[in-house]
């Protein structure tokens, strides 16, 4: 993108209704509307742009982001770091080991006491069903409260670094990577995508990313097919929230029998393995009581259960049956690849290396992405801002 | 505080003395004359005040500092990030357990090694007692050799985040947070403050906050009530300071029979838990020592002695017998709130819950108290540095 | 150095070939010419003459620097943290314990999925015989296909932050030591330098340090006399490394027998304990395999063995026997010191105090080694690029 291109869109996003996302966290990509959303891609873009132009896109003078990881993280925690940096946020990691947060602290406090000169708040919790996202509303419930009552300064944002339901700094990522694609997001219209369960050797996996999935490539008016082994159903909560968007969009949302189905004829296909909603309640209950005896049975009872659907693997073959043959291939990472990092996996060496490249380039996507959802959150007007920032025109390397 | 008053703020600061702050530590307050305490309450206001009017206070371009925290934190740990930031130091932590320091590596040498681009140093080192205080000095004696040999460039300043002795950057706060409810620092004479011990089901609770608090108070002509059970006491030197001071600043200081003796009348309560110095001394010994036994032991005698004292509680009966029943309660955070955090604690929920908003304002303060402590040890000149900072007038948020 | 010197300095840098050093990694001295060993010391003295001058050579306005340390580091670690936030890139460390990365994902995705948005990769890997450096290489390949593929906007330059083979950051400080100490680098022309081994109670301690000054004080026209007792050898290819670089420098390079051989007459003495190549090489299998039982019985072998040669100790005698008793005693640090951090060990507590000073010195040309190393690799035309610097001449502390 040369700079002609980049004042160009940055006067079209004025055309953006973005007023709900200003002062507003990032939870679920449902909450929020698809004018929104064009928002973050549209922003995406242009900071991606700026940095590309060596302009640097720095609006924090100075201002803390907090970061929450109760889960391990490398792609996401530094595309979150890097996103900060590049608009002048300093993370400041809340590493609940080192702190005194066991000792009984309410949610309420903590999120107070690290907020005083912070702008931003990322959390990763997706270990727990039903506890992710309601923590996240509950420290936004919080610092919403410490604003109003004149403890801070200012309300800081939640940005979902990925929770039990959904992962919208990956889905987002995702979808922009579709839509540079195939060439707009208008092109994604009518085009088939299979978000399909995968078998792999591990368990436990969270359920954000094909809930987020079908929660947001339905918006675009995509046919999404959801396909997975008998009893590795997802949340019913956002099966529905799928079937309605699908509705409203003019696309359409199937929950197919099999891989085959899934595959036929499709544009995308997004293998990739996640554990039942079953099992993920019980693993809840027994890391909740601490039942590590339980919870070895129930990685047994899991693998060895993973084990009958070890066909479901994304070979050449299944590939052959996509559209031409040539559907785009697309993981989170890291995959499981057959022969490489385990014996038998979600994809065969052959099939993920042709897609590497995409894949890596998809991936690039989440600093921007992440920065863009801090971006609108902070600035009322973000066209009218980017172009002050475009027209300061500070290098981003002297 | 709008511009003006901002103007107004830093133009009085000049009236301050403040020369023996420059390039000097701040371990304890009472190591401190009046007037730098005061410049320090100017200073963090008006960088408060900055920042609330989106000015950036940032003066280092580059730098960084080092946080030592050889307990847990999360208060204090995010206070100091979020003040090195806001004035543009980068904070390098170092984690004893990925360093070499275990081998046998000097205190001079590590102080230095750390320090070759470093401008303050901020250490939290209060469950040995006779060990933090000391362990500052030499890393402080340290890096002065260090900058008289020229092996370092400054000679960075040390920020004491809680000792065994004093927890400056809290009482500090806690005073300006009397000062801005009282309305000026005159206003806290003849006001009496009961600094009590509270019961807490747990033990080992450092000294630094009510030898702090005795320490810090008595030097503005309150009345210091200071009550504990039998076996409570804390280290007679602060006692004796607290004496001293009391009797320069016209105030006074007593030792209470109980909390009942203390609360009356009081315009302010701070009821906390601590650890009898005695324990602490054995628990300094079997830590040294590494006997876990021995620790298991003490911490049952401890808790079971504890017991004794469960009367010790901050109940809303007790709060009536205040000033008007209306006295101001404050806590450093986190309190043992009874069916809150723990079945029976410090206080009860409905008095920890009437005054939780000016807990957490006070909380809020720590950050610029921080700041200011760096800034005046980096600054000769800080009223004329921050008129010149105001008129730069960079925004802190673009 | 004042400021007319330091434009003396960036004016002469403009005469030393440095184009090779554009966009290349730093991972072993003796692949890089005479004059880029030139450039790093240059650039180097002129950071470090802005700072002191009180000039910020902050050149990047946001961009991060990721740090993987696989071994423990005090002194590395905050140089690179200096280094880097000198030059205004933000430290973001890779944690491989809090990552994914253990679950077969490939150095290939890694490296990417790390440095979207990274300038710098620094790495310390230096306890497995035959792996740090080739780890090292095979993330510089992967982030270079990453640029190629368009994955990466930039190619992130990697800097060894020790390996099994080099420890360039350290021994070029070492030189830059003895230059400033000597007056200049034709000073070093035919000095008598004495890299030995000496005893330490400790075992498994890297070779990166005695193979780093061997193949890197071969350069500049010295004699070095490396001396170990039998068994203690190191790599090969590094003492065929030395021999070359001395044939070339018109230096020398011997293998003496002993350490009073080696001090006869040194104007520098190194004398510092590492493990033997063949130990290092079992322990790495050892480690590799997981055999607990057979490390511990590896060290104890080993310490056994070390102890044979206790007597190899730098102390006041040896130092006498130096040329007219003066030679200037260096270590990397921290230095097993009799009687200090050991019983028995490199060094006796009076000849390292009588050069503690100068070996402080030494480590305090670490950070600004790292920093021209990575100002070099991103500048192509570092002498233009530090006058622009020093013109803008913003002030390091406001």
């Amino acid at each position: 993108m040369d700079k002609p291109q980049l004042i160009k869109m940055i006067k079209h996003l004025s055309k953006t209704k973005t007023d709900k996302l200003f002062l507003n966290d990032f939870l679920l990509t449902w909450e929020k509307e698809k004018s929104e959303l064009l928002a973050v891609f549209q922003v995406a873009q242009i900071l991606r742009g700026m940095r590309d132009n060596n302009i640097s896109p720095k609006v924090f003078d100075s201002g803390l982001a907090v970061s929450l990881f109760r889960d391990n993280s490398t792609r996401t925690r530094f595309s979150f770091s890097s996103a900060c940096n590049l608009l002048g946020l300093n993370v400041q990691d809340l590493d609940e080991g080192k702190s005194q947060i066991a000792h009984g602290e309410t949610v309420r406090e903590t999120a107070n006491m690290v907020s005083f000169l912070s702008d931003i708040i990322g959390i990763r919790d997706d270990m727990y069903l039903g506890a992710g996202n309601t923590y996240m509303k509950e420290v936004a419930q919080s610092v919403q409260q410490g604003f109003e009552e004149k403890v801070l300064p200012c309300r800081p944002t939640l940005v979902n670094l990925q929770c039990d339901i959904d992962h919208p700094t990956q889905t987002m990522s995702d979808a922009l990577h579709l839509i540079n694609w195939f060439g707009g997001i208008d092109k994604l219209k009518g085009k088939k995508i299979a978000m399909t369960w995968a078998y792999s050797p591990s368990y436990g996996k969270p359920l954000s990313v094909p809930q987020g999935i079908i929660g947001l490539m339905t918006r675009f008016g995509m046919d999404v097919s959801f396909a997975y082994p008998e009893g590795y159903n997802v949340m019913e909560d956002v099966v529905s929230v799928a079937k309605k968007n699908a509705a409203q969009s003019k696309g359409s949302f199937e929950i197919a029998g099999s891989m085959e189905e899934a595959f036929a004829d499709a544009d995308i296909v997004y293998p990739k393995s996640w554990a039942p909603y079953a099992v993920m309640e019980k693993r809840t209950d027994l890391l909740r009581n601490g039942d590590d005896a339980g919870l070895k049975d129930l990685e047994k009872q899991c693998l060895e259960n993973n084990k009958k659907f070890i066909s479901w693997e994304c070979t050449r073959d299944l590939m052959n049956t996509t559209k031409n043959g040539k559907a785009l291939y697309m993981h989170c990472l890291p995959a499981d690849i057959t022969g490489v990092s385990c014996n038998q996996g979600e994809v065969s060496a052959d099939v993920f290396d042709q897609y590497r490249v995409p894949q890596y380039i998809q991936a690039g996507y989440k600093p921007y992405v992440i920065a863009a959802m801090i971006f609108l959150s902070k600035f009322e007007n973000p066209s009218g801002k980017l172009m002050e920032v475009f027209n300061r025109g500070t290098n981003r390397i002297f």
